[in-house]
């Protein structure tokens, strides 16, 4: 008999997370209620976010311990009391860190199949759509510019750096080892890429940026924003896209020391934006995300793990900069 | 025979500003060169600002040491070798902390004699121009928001007050005594002001700015900076305007923790500007604070100290909250 496995957050990090967060469970596969589909998953994704979902309330509710762990996914029907959908359909939703959901159909999207699920969690999904609004919307670099992100070899961070060539920037990433940041140069395309554990970071920076920075993509917050505030151009801008550096820890570290003494006296805009915000305009974004795709301009860049039971595993890796690209397990 | 009096930038301040930082110096009334024209000061003004020049590099050059101390101020021409200007001309230009200075023309600006000095150094100058762009152009107020300024009792904190009543929103403002945010609000018109030095900062600021802060001017960064991120809503504006609690240091503090969390979760924007980016709409802006002047509608708040020998302790005055809207001083 077929059963649902979950894995539940179960303890509040204390610091750092763990793989003991986390408790495996079994429970009863969900049945359709009216307006419901069931889905059984096939594939889900870790977001820098779900640390955040942890320790407290950020743009969705706060996860709190006995909960299923949170996460969006791609599955398929296996039973439908909603109209429109069918057994047999690819759909993507949050489905949460379990192989069976009840989910209602207004929550369910349902996927195109000739796509492959690692695309629709990736390029297609909110990663690409992150990348996109972010650095055209928020950023708005201009061709000839420097465009610096940081979490470079993570899933938006590599995309942000494609993008930014594709606008006729030189685009510099940060990463946390010496070879995804040749990874980063020689297969992904970046004009230059800093490792920000290593060395002298301000100095790698200017090496690496040597008309400066424009824009700057921020994954992270902690020492590279800061590096990057004093590295900025006048009338920079600074697209804050998450704070990785503060996620994985119960003690977040201050601000740095350029804000706002920088800010003024570099001109700089500095904006928070959650990709939802632009959800409206998701059909554009996803016109040219795939014409860039079939024209080659723009390579989707995937790590996917096999198996479920390795769900809270590969999070952990993700805060130790393991993946390069999406992180994705194959359930 | 008469002589030019100086303040000399004589010695960097290490830590806190004092009076003990400038030298007393007389020199040569300067002849005017070809091109040029001698003003002999009547009124100068003293600028937060002015803290950083001595730190380091800012929108203009670092002040060294033995350098006459930097500032603007309004004088009369005693001599003029240039086009345009005659003896006995009301004037305004950067002047410098001395009784006499000979000035290129094109760095000086002929005013309006029916014009108070005192009026073209404060809501007629800088300090209007600043609080107008500022608020407006950055912040972006809408009527029914709130918007809270930081030094609001400060040269542009007090005008900064007044024009967001103009625009229908609940104005509050920061101080650092009791004192000031009474007059604040009984005599200024702000809506409620919170004394930053006293009890909790968050709480009174809650308390003050019921429902949340839509617009923060921020005059000092620091700890107000801190609290006003935390009390914002979403889709926030932060006009950085100054950072002047960080710049009568040399160990300037950390930024706030809330850098890049809050910008991301609340959408906020935070832009630094300078007002001499918006000289270009000078005009817009003067016609439009010169009819609420008219209208009664704008107050203008000066605080003028007597004495050229004054100038040093009247500076440090200023970093320790002395006086209330724009500090001059008649030479």
């Amino acid at each position: 008999m077929t059963v649902n496995r979950q894995w539940i957050y179960a303890r509040k990090p204390n610091g750092q997370i763990g793989a003991g967060n986390f408790d495996l469970k079994e429970a009863a596969v969900p049945k359709a209620a009216e307006g419901e589909v069931v889905v059984r998953s096939t594939m889900l994704q870790f977001d820098a976010a779900s640390r955040a979902w942890m320790q407290g309330q950020t743009y969705r509710s706060q996860l709190n311990p006995g909960d299923v762990m949170a996460g969006r996914g791609i599955g398929e029907v296996i039973e439908s009391k909603a109209d429109g959908f069918a057994a047999g359909d690819m759909v993507m939703s949050d489905i949460g860190w379990q192989t069976h959901a009840a989910l209602p159909a207004r929550q369910v999207q349902k996927l195109d199949k000739s796509v492959a699920p690692e695309l629709h969690l990736s390029v297609y999904g909110i990663t690409g759509l992150t990348a996109y609004f972010g650095l055209l919307d928020v950023g708005r670099p201009r061709p000839g510019e420097t465009v610096l992100v940081s979490a470079a070899a993570g899933a938006v961070g590599v995309l942000v750096g494609q993008i930014a060539k594709l606008m006729g920037c030189r685009a510099v990433g940060t990463a946390s080892d010496d070879a995804k940041c040749k990874w980063l140069v020689d297969d992904v395309g970046f004009d230059a890429a800093v490792n920000y554990r290593q060395g002298n970071l301000n100095a790698n920076l200017k090496a690496a940026c040597p008309r400066g920075v424009d824009v700057y993509f921020d994954n992270t917050g902690g020492d590279v924003l800061g590096a990057a505030l004093s590295r900025m151009n006048m009338w920079g801008r600074v697209a804050c896209c998450g704070a990785v550096a503060n996620y994985d820890t119960a003690t977040p570290s201050p601000g740095p020391a350029g804000v706002p003494g920088f800010l003024v006296t570099k001109r700089i805009r500095m904006e928070g934006f959650v990709v939802m915000d632009f959800f409206n305009r998701q059909r554009e974004a996803l016109l040219q995300i795939k014409s860039w795709v079939d024209d080659g301009k723009l390579k989707p860049v995937v790590d996917i793990v096999e198996g479920f039971e390795k769900m809270p595993e590969t999070l952990v890796g993700m805060f130790a900069g393991k993946n390069r690209g999406k992180l994705l397990v194959r359930v």
